[in-house]
């Protein structure tokens, strides 16, 4: 009897992240509110917080998700080149990361929208899909820099990606660098480009 | 006559703004409702839209403000320094805007929290503004790379700008990058001591 009724919890949690994604894939957070989902559930309202603490973890759910597909859509542009130099790994990255925001950009400002107040408050779960999107980044980065202490080289995966991040984000908003897509990819060809592991100040 | 109806317009719209600054300096963009400011200007409601088009108009007149405040305190950091590598002006500037959004979050927040839906909707003294914190990084960039053709330098200056950018918002908000200031410092000079004029590939 347990078993069912743990089965049916499931099962609604399921749903619900399921409904949730398809919102937030097409309006992103705004769209997600407990009345509709409970609607197209079939659920009570209440019935969302007896397998969800609250709606952020559902967003947070659906989150996952959506880093899982960002990590799967940059591997597979890495991929699907010859093995090269490993700024062109970053770039060829990067790029990805540029076209999957602007190809699916509700879901995207949506893993930024989510209000977390502490890194305690991010569960394991979500840290390690981030996690699997950081090694991604670390890989050619230690083969650009083999001397680089690996808590330099950490730090500097965190920052490649905050960098990149910012560069899509105001590109894709038109607010800053008002640029074309293929100048946003030049953009940021530029600066790796001029990534050395030789000190710039000698 | 017509002058002073014309005075009395600017006086409201100076006050107005010093209003508006006043609640985006303490409390964001969410601060600035038009019916409080309106009360505290002593006008009524349509008041305020006879002098802005739309709120929009009075945040951005304040966001102007805002980044004369940001360009005044990047520059007053690169002035204390003695002038060095370009590099560490770089370092100097990234950390001075670090700086300034960790000690003005609400107001710095609010330059990007602005919808802005097209180019052209932005007014030209705010262009005007945005373009003197540009020209700030082109200056040492265009020391680092003499021989980068100028289209490239300006495109280079946008994408650091979005670059540390990026650092900065995702470390404040301690989403992705939760790590303490000195260590968004240290992640800024590792990104900017790696920057060198020699291609990375040879």
């Amino acid at each position: 009897m347990a078993g069912k009724v743990q089965k049916k919890r499931d099962d609604l949690r399921a749903r619900l992240i399921d409904i949730a994604e398809e919102r937030i894939t097409t309006g992103g957070i705004a769209d997600v509110r407990a009345r509709d989902l409970a609607k197209e559930a079939g659920c009570a309202v209440g019935a969302i917080y007896n397998v969800f603490g609250d709606m952020n973890d559902l967003v947070m759910a659906v989150n996952a998700r959506t880093f899982k597909r960002v990590g799967a859509h940059v591997s597979a542009a890495v991929a699907a080149e010859p093995e090269g130099h490993p700024v062109n790994t970053l770039i060829t990255m990067s790029h990805a990361y540029l076209h999957f925001a602007r190809d699916n950009t509700p879901a995207w400002r949506t893993l930024f929208d989510l209000e977390v107040s502490t890194e305690e408050s991010v569960p394991a779960w979500y840290l390690e899909e981030l996690q699997k999107v950081f090694a991604l980044i670390a890989a050619p980065l230690a083969r650009i820099f083999p001397d680089m202490p690996p808590e330099d080289v950490s730090l500097m995966t965190r920052g490649l990606f905050s960098a990149v991040h910012g560069i899509v984000l105001l590109g894709l908003e038109k607010r800053i660098s008002a640029v074309p897509i293929d100048q946003l990819e030049h953009m940021i060809s530029l600066v790796f480009n001029h990534l050395t592991s030789t000190p710039s100040k000698k």
